[in-house]
């Protein structure tokens, strides 16, 4: 894939990484619902963005609106999907079969958009042999001897958080170089793998904080 | 409380809101480990910010280190709570009780830093009547009045992405003014409630972005 309007290799600025799935998402709904054409004012409107921003991060990517025309959605969400990597499959396997395991791992959309679990493992002897979204629950224990035999791209991490770090160390030692952490901790892992933290409680305390500085304004 | 080092009413940066969380939680596992004292440098290896990120985000509330001497940790993880606003209790309604809403509804953590789930809803008669977390699962019928009888900081929206905008509206017109969204899609809100979005979706798709990033680097 070429991406006109930016040289290869160029890290793309993490503001703009934070809106792409904010657009895939919008663009997939406008899509389904039969839009065709859709103005950068109109994205702005619709996503709380200035249509400025809108345009500039597109053009980031080489795609240009036409002026009193807008953007062809059907290409434009292409050309998002592309820029996100979602043109290929990713195999991923899951750790920790708890209440946000079990959420995790019944989410559709994974698997409609190229994110499969393809392997779930707990440590739990009370879970281990139950059926969970198309996988049987299998012991940690096997987790290495799997990751061996089974290349991984994302190892998601839903566990308590004392386990976390040991679980994150096997998935590194089993070759995956992705991480998707939902454990409340801080993972340490070597340069070469990626963590992408959805730690709920901090989304939490970033709410009360606004609630908070709302109330303080207020006096 | 007092805010030395910021105007009353000076709306915080985005960046210093995103890092408050990992502060709080980092120092929180620090006090636990009867950890005293902690330098800039110690805190920005830990957390993997740069140490003067740190000193500024800390100077940002009035915060300064003892040169040589770093931070008292138990001082600071107090700043720290007081500037998140986690000094007064807020009280929650969960819509939705499926998998995530069930992995939501059982976060100890919550309650002990003073964010009480008081009572869930969901529009399944199957899981109504059940009880979860310390309540029982009321039916979605019943949201509006229980809202007029109890007033309610925070509603959560763990619903299908069908149902999340009704339940908003509902929550809105009973007088929540802070929404954590879980469902994957955009919520309309009238400009003075706020609205904090944990989409899983997002997460995983800005993870995928950075392994096709790195991959398109190595080629």
């Amino acid at each position: 894939m070429t991406l006109r309007g930016r040289k290869k290799g160029e890290t793309v600025p993490k503001g703009v990484v934070f809106r792409l799935p904010i657009y895939f998402r919008y663009l997939t709904e406008l899509q389904s619902q039969g839009v065709e054409r859709i103005s950068s004012a109109q994205l702005g409107e619709a996503l709380d963005f200035t249509a400025a921003q809108i345009r500039s991060d597109l053009s980031y990517f080489g795609s240009f609106g036409q002026q009193g025309y807008g953007y062809n959605v059907t290409t434009l969400l292409g050309q998002v999907r592309n820029i996100l990597g979602m043109s290929r499959d990713y195999a991923m396997v899951l750790i920790g079969a708890g209440n946000l395991g079990k959420a995790i791992g019944s989410y559709d959309w994974f698997r409609a958009q190229g994110f499969e679990i393809k392997a779930i493992f707990d440590i739990d002897p009370h879970l281990v042999g139950n059926f969970h979204g198309g996988c049987t629950i299998r012991p940690t224990s096997e987790l290495g001897t799997y990751l061996e035999e089974n290349p991984t791209d994302i190892g998601i991490i839903a566990t308590p958080k004392d386990a976390s770090q040991e679980m994150c160390d096997l998935l590194v030692q089993g070759g995956v170089r992705s991480i998707w952490n939902f454990s409340p901790t801080h993972l340490n892992v070597p340069a070469s793998v990626i963590v992408e933290d959805m730690h709920l409680t901090d989304s939490l305390l970033r709410l009360a904080f606004r609630l908070h500085e709302r109330s303080l304004k207020k006096q």
